[in-house]
Formats: structure tokens, C-alpha cells, sequence
């Protein structure tokens, strides 16, 4: 199986180094510019480079192609690469609304090709292993999660932060990781949500505060911000205990404490790093024709950003 | 000045064991069992012991009461003492709406009586050391604070948790801490309040989270449960750095991180116990007849209260 990179920035350089699996072979790069994605080539040892996307994509040997374009660019990329027949691992946000959401998911059914997001809390082993954890150790009802993502962004950054044309906003850039941790935990997705959301000047949302709830009454808040910074531990509160999970978006390792303050490590088997895993899963799906269960996280996700941002009056210029 | 307690249920202990003022003398209990006023007064070394309540505040040595009976109770002792002629100050929740707390406030203005809240976060020193702080750093603005408080209480436990008719339920036993702690840090009090509530079938309000927005558009997320259990650390997060405040309800330090992660300890004197602080707080103001700032934050926590319960549909019987 043959793997290409769409777009050589600086999410692009990550894939390439940590592009390790039996089954796959990096083997293309392509960028709008010819010496970038030349350049690029020779530095990760790629053997192919092109200075089109449509050039390398009429590439018939690729098979699948990794987006690492900015967000706003994605839903265009991702139905230039299924039209060619490719397979498509997109990075986060996959898509900007539910209706593109719907789009390409139709058009990867009709095509027979598999079409997923590059997220991390998808695909590092710890997640799998700790729900796995709490089934054995039946620590009764889930009752809340608290999902904190800040990170202070300057509004004059030369990034896309606070660039609404790129698809900027903490919602996008950040919250599309903690949106993804709470579905991870909540046994349904919310039917409830409360928000208050504060819009930058620059037109993209900087902080804001998401109350979830589901027909289980499992309560989420999920707290977002380019104002200030927060400690990055989430925690999960069941009956019979809690999870604190620092740095969660790629964690190893969950602290467990009981009733009684007494505290569990749970370790996940954790060698690689998280896009080891990423590649690695993506690449076993397709070469496996396995189930593609992380599109439905990634639906419920999207439909929750979209509420959001009707709730704040967010509106993008490409909406 | 001679302080007097009316009830000697459990939180009267506490009172009796860290009172300690060299401006006021423990003079006397008063409970509805002369039995249990006198093996009280016995106990703690209190000269006097009343076998009822109108007999105790009879007694014209006495000039302060403190009110440790059930939060369902409060406004009506309340009313007795400043009837009486005494300063009140009473056990949290002090009373149970908005409509109680302007009708004991108006009967101590009109009576020129001290009536204030043992809420211990109004009395420990680390609060108005950590104010002194932020504004001598200049943090820029507040952004954002989290403050939960969980803890489990079992339905059918004896005490008052899960008992409509003594005002059970986590928003007045746990969550009138989570709320002070809220407008200690809030620049205004909330002009926005969403939540989301979970009544228990016995009648009070079990798993609850509530956010709070102001004109400045600071916003908070507070939680609050009897079902589950969670870290107790208060996060309150401005633009040029965070607190961390483990145990806030009456906490002896903050831990401070700047935008690099660097950390800060902040440490208050706190030698004597919360009690102490508060017993000595309340003394000091009755004697130097000085402003009494803390009754409008109990005013500011009812007033969201009585929000909340009727988001909720929280009824008590003595509503």
C-alpha cells in the first residue's frame, strides 16, 4: 500500500517522521510549489514529489493520501483525492459543517474508498485500554466529564488562529479534541447543549464554556480558549471513582482514584508515537476492508460544532 | 462581648473548639434537650446552658449568636435572635431564597444588628492575599474559572444530604462553597446563568453544572454532585496566568502557573483554623462597628440559588 502527503507544512513534516509501518510505504509528497515539495522529498526520503495536487493524485499507484492542508482547504481536498480513488486520512478538523461531513461521507460510500480523521484520541492505545478497565472494574454510572483545552494564541499571529478564512477559532484548532474526548466517555451523544461563547474581533471564537448533556444525564463541560492557559487534565467522574488524564489529547497513562482517595496508574502500552499509531490503524483498515468506526465520532463531533456555532453567531466567509 | 450558640449539633462543636478571641467570651449554649446544652456547656467549658432556645436569647448578657441548626431552620432562628436584640451569625446556608435574605437583612438594619454568613471562604486569609497579588502581577483580565465540589452522600444516609424537608441536596450543602468561591474571583455577579440539574427522587438536587457569564464576559462552570466524587481544586485562569486552589473551601495556598509553566507558591498566614478566622472576623466587626461586606456575596450566591432552583423545578416543602 502507497501513501502520499497532500500539502507540505509543518503537520506534513510530523507524518513523515513518524511514518513507521510494515504494510505501507511513504511514497509521495505533493505541494503547490514544486522546490517545497522537492525539498521536502529529499529531507524525509520520499520518493516521489509533485508541484500539483492533481498531478500526483492521476498517480495511479497511490492508494491513500494524507491532508495536511489548513482546515478550510480539507472538504475541497478530501473530494479532489476521493474523485481520483483514493483513500483519504484527513488531518483535524476534517471538515467545517455537518452537510460537508454528509458530502464526502457519501461520496467515499459511492466510491468504496475509506475516508477518516487524523485524531489522536482516536487511535493512541490508551483510550481503548481504559474503557476496557472500567467495564472490568464496573464502576457504576457515568456521571461528568470536564474536558479543559487553552492555549493563548497571539490575535497577531502569522498562523491561521485567528484567521477566519483559514477556518481559525479555538472551536476548530482546539475543541475539536476535547469535543472528541467528552464522545469518547459519554455512553450517547449529547441531546442537551448549553454555550457561551465570546467572538473575537477578528471574527473566530477565543474562549468559550459547552454544557453537555444525553438521554443517560451523563453532564459534560468542555472549556475552550486562545485567551489564557489551563491545565490540560481531563477528568471522568463514574460512581465508584474518577479519571484524571493530564495532557489527554495524546495521553499514556490515566490516574485512577477510588471512593476512598485511594489512587491507580493505569499505563497504556505506548512505544510510538501518537501518529505511529494513526498510520498504522489507517493503514490496517484499508488493507484489512476492517469496520471504520471512528467516521461516527467524527459526525457527532461536527454536529456539535455546528449548534456552537449557530448558538455564538459564529459564521465563517466560506459558509 | 458574650457570643452564644443556639443548637449543639455537630458544626456547634467545631464553633466551641476553635473559638478563640481575646475580644469575646464563649458564654452560652441553648439547645431544645437541657440534657444536651448542659453535657455540651460541660464539655466545652461554656458557663451557661438553656434547655430552649426563647430562654437563651432572654438572657440580656448576650450579645451574638451563632445559629448551628439545620439549613432548613435558619430563617426562623434567625428571626428569634434579631428579634432578641442579638447579632446573628448564622451557619451556611444562611437561608434558602432570595425573599428570606431581604426580609432578615431589612429586620437587622431596622434592629442596627450585625447579621452575616460562616461561609469560610469569606474569612480565610488567602483570598484577600491572593486579590492583593493579582492586582500587584497585573494579570490582565479574568478569563475563566472552574470550581467543582463532589462528594458522595448516600440516599439513605441519616443526616440531611437527600432530605427535602432539613433542605438537603448538594446546591445548598456543597454548592454554596462552589458559588462563594465563584464571586470572590467574578469582577461582577452573573447576568447569565445555563444549567443543567439532576434531581434525585427523594426531592433535592443530586449531580448539577452551572455556568455563569457576567457584563465582562467572564465565564465559570461550577459542579456539583453527591453521586460521584472529584478532585476539589478551583482553577481561576486570567490572561497572564492561572491559579490552582486545592481544598478552596478553606484553602492555606494557591499554586500560581505563568504562560511559560513557570510556578509560583502563594501562602497565607494561617495559623489558626477557619473557624477561628471567622469567629474572630465577626467579633471585630461588632466591636469596631465596622462595614459588613460579606452579606451582600450571601446575596449575590441566593440570588443565583433561587436561579438555579427554579431552572431545576426544585421544590422544598417550606417554599
Amino acid at each position: 500500500m502507497k501513501w502520499a502527503i497532500l500539502g507540505a507544512g509543518n503537520i506534513a513534516k510530523d507524518f513523515a517522521r513518524y511514518f513507521k509501518t510494515e504494510r505501507a510505504e511513504l511514497y509521495a509528497v505533493a505541494s503547490r510549489s514544486l522546490d517545497k515539495a522537492t525539498a521536502f522529498a529529499e529531507k524525509h526520503r520520499i520518493p516521489v514529489a509533485y508541484g500539483s495536487y492533481e498531478e500526483m493524485l492521476a498517480d495511479e499507484s497511490i492508494d491513500a493520501v494524507y491532508i495536511a492542508t489548513p482546515h478550510s482547504h480539507h472538504y475541497e481536498h478530501i473530494k479532489l483525492c476521493l474523485g481520483a480513488g483514493k483513500h483519504v486520512f484527513s488531518e483535524k478538523v476534517m471538515v467545517t459543517s455537518r452537510k460537508q461531513l454528509d458530502e464526502v461521507t457519501q461520496l467515499a460510500t459511492e466510491k468504496n474508498l475509506y475516508l477518516a480523521e487524523a485524531m489522536t484520541i482516536f487511535h493512541v492505545p490508551l483510550y481503548p485500554q481504559l474503557k476496557q478497565w472500567i467495564t472490568n472494574q464496573d464502576l457504576g454510572k457515568l456521571k461528568y466529564i470536564h474536558v479543559p483545552y487553552a492555549s493563548v494564541r497571539h490575535a497577531d499571529s502569522p498562523m491561521y488562529f485567528y484567521k477566519p478564512e483559514l477556518a481559525g477559532g479555538a472551536l476548530f484548532d482546539i475543541g475539536t479534541y476535547a469535543l472528541t474526548f467528552a464522545l469518547t466517555f459519554l455512553t450517547s451523544p449529547p441531546t442537551n447543549i448549553l454555550t457561551f461563547g465570546d467572538i473575537h474581533e477578528a471574527g473566530v471564537d477565543e474562549t468559550s464554556v459547552i454544557l453537555l448533556k444525553n438521554k443517560e444525564k451523563e453532564l459534560a463541560t468542555v472549556t475552550l480558549s486562545f485567551a489564557t492557559e489551563l491545565p490540560q487534565i481531563a477528568v471522568v467522574a463514574y460512581e465508584k471513582g474518577y479519571f484524571e488524564i493530564a495532557g489527554y489529547t495524546r495521553a499514556k497513562q490515566a490516574v485512577f482514584t477510588d471512593p476512598n482517595g485511594n489512587k491507580t496508574t493505569i499505563d497504556a502500552d505506548d512505544s510510538e508515537h501518537a501518529f505511529t499509531h494513526e498510520i498504522n490503524n489507517f493503514t490496517n483498515m484499508v488493507l484489512d476492508k476492517a469496520d471504520n468506526p471512528t467516521l461516527e465520532k467524527t459526525r457527532q463531533v461536527i454536529t456539535i460544532m455546528d449548534t456552537l456555532r449557530e448558538e455564538w453567531g459564529l459564521v465563517y466567509p466560506f459558509d
